[in-house]
C-alpha cells in the first residue's frame, strides 16, 4: 500500500524539519533522497545544515534528476524515504535545456506524472518536501515564471495524490488534507 | 441577496479549477468575466488552457477594465458569474498611467470601493479569483511594490465583503471565512 | 508570566490591523514600538498611514535596532506592546554590515536568540508582527537571499516561543496556533 505525504512551506519556514519529524514516526532505518546538486559554497553550506541536524537513523542518496527510478531502487530498503526537495529536482530537470521554454514545462511535467505513478507503487512509505514558490509578484525573468507555473502545477498533482499534506508557516505545520 | 464568493492563492495553485467548480454548484448558465488582455503569445497560451478546461456552459465576456459596470449589465443573466482575475484587472488600470504612483494606488482602490458597492446590489453571485503576491521579498522596482500594495489592499477589502472566502494551496483550498 | 502573541502574513494583508485588534484586547495605555527607520517619502507616507489608523490609548517608541533593550526599559509601562515590525528591524540589523553575508546571518541570529531571551522574562505581553517573505521565487540577489533565509529563521523562533502564533491572508486571520 503506497502511502505518500507532501508538506509544503515558504523558504526557511521548518518545512524540511516537520517532514524529518514526521519520518522518524516510520521507524529506521530512513532514506534521504537528496535532489541537491552542489553547484556553489551557499548550497554546501545548506546541505551541510540539514544533514548535521540529521540523526544516525539517516542514510542519505543524492540523485538531482531520476527521482522516480531511484525510488523503485530504494523501495523496501528503508522505513521511509525523504525526498528534500520537489523544486530543486523540478530546477535541475528544467535546467537540462539550454534555454527553457513552454516545451520545458511539459517535459518536465511528464517526468511529474511518472513520479505520481511510481509513488501510487511504492510499498515505502515517501515524505515529500516541496515549496510554496507562488505567492510573491510576477517573476520578472521568463525562466522565474516557467518555474514558477511548473512548480505550483507539481505541487497541485503531487498534492492530489498525497495520503497527507501540509503547509508550513513560521515552523507549524497547517493541515490541508 | 448579494453573494460573494472570494478565492485567492499563489500562482499555478489550482485557485481557477476550484473557482469554477464552486460556480459549477450554482447551475447554468454562467458567466465567465475575463479581465486578461492577450498582450503576447504566453497570455494566449495561458487562457486558452483555462477555456479549455471549462465546459459548455460557460459564457466568456472579456473586461479588463470597467469590471463594475459589466457586472450589473450582466446581472441576472446567468446563475452564477466568475470573475477571472482581481489582481490582471487592478494590474490594467494600474497601467493606465504611463507611470504609475502612489496616486494611481489610490484612483485605483477607489475603482475596487465601486466594485465592492456593486457588489452588494448584485442578484448574480459572483466568484472572484485573486492572487496571493505578499508572501515574497520587496520587490525591486516601484512598480511592482505598488502593485503588491494594491493587491493586498484589494484583497483585504473584497474578502471583508465576502460571504466566503478560501485560500488555495498545493490545489487544495483553505476556508478562510 | 510573559506572554508573546506572534502574528505573519503577506505585505498588506491586514497583519497590523489585527496585531492592533489584539493588542486593544488588553486594554490601555499601549506601547507602539515601531522599527521602521524613515528613510525615504515612501516609508514616511506608510508610517503615517499606520499612525492616523491608531489612536490616543496607543505611544509610540522608535528603535530600529536596540530591540530586546528597548522592551525591557518600556517592560510595567504598557498593559501590552506591540512592535511593528520583525522584520524591518531585521533589515536595520542586517545592513549594519556594508557587504551582507552568511556571517551577518548568524550575527543576527544572535540578536534574536536575545529577544526570545528578553520576551520569556516581560512581564508586559507582547505582540509581534513580522511577514512571510519566503514564498515567491529565489530572489536574484544574494542579499535578498540572505534576507529571506533570516527571516524564515527569525519566524520559525519567535512562533516557537509565542503563546499564540497567526497568519493574516487577504486580511483574515489564520491561526497556527
Amino acid at each position: 500500500m503506497a502511502r505518500t505525504l507532501f508538506i509544503t512551506g515558504g523558504a526557511r519556514s521548518g518545512k524540511s524539519a516537520f517532514a524529518e519529524q514526521l519520518a522518524m514516526g516510520f521507524g529506521a532505518p530512513l532514506g534521504y533522497l537528496a535532489t541537491a546538486r552542489s553547484l556553489d559554497g551557499e548550497m554546501d553550506a545548506r546541505i551541510g545544515k540539514h544533514q548535521e541536524r540529521r540523526g544516525t537513523a539517516w542514510h542519505t542518496i543524492e540523485e538531482p534528476l531520476h527521482l522516480a527510478q531511484t525510488l523503485r531502487d530504494q523501495d523496501g530498503a528503508f522505513k521511509a524515504i525523504l525526498v528534500d526537495c520537489l523544486t530543486l529536482w523540478l530546477t535541475n530537470l528544467l535546467l537540462l535545456d539550454e534555454e527553457p521554454a513552454d516545451d520545458s514545462e511539459e517535459r518536465v511535467m511528464a517526468d511529474v506524472r511518472q513520479l505520481e505513478t511510481t509513488l501510487a507503487t511504492m510499498a515505502t512509505p515517501v515524505i515529500i518536501v516541496s515549496n510554496e514558490v507562488g505567492m510573491g509578484i510576477v517573476p520578472e525573468h521568463r525562466l522565474g515564471r516557467i518555474f514558477r507555473d511548473l512548480a505550483g502545477r507539481a505541487n497541485q498533482a503531487l498534492a492530489a495524490t498525497a495520503d497527507e499534506a501540509w503547509l508550513v508557516a513560521s515552523g507549524i505545520p497547517l493541515r490541508l488534507k
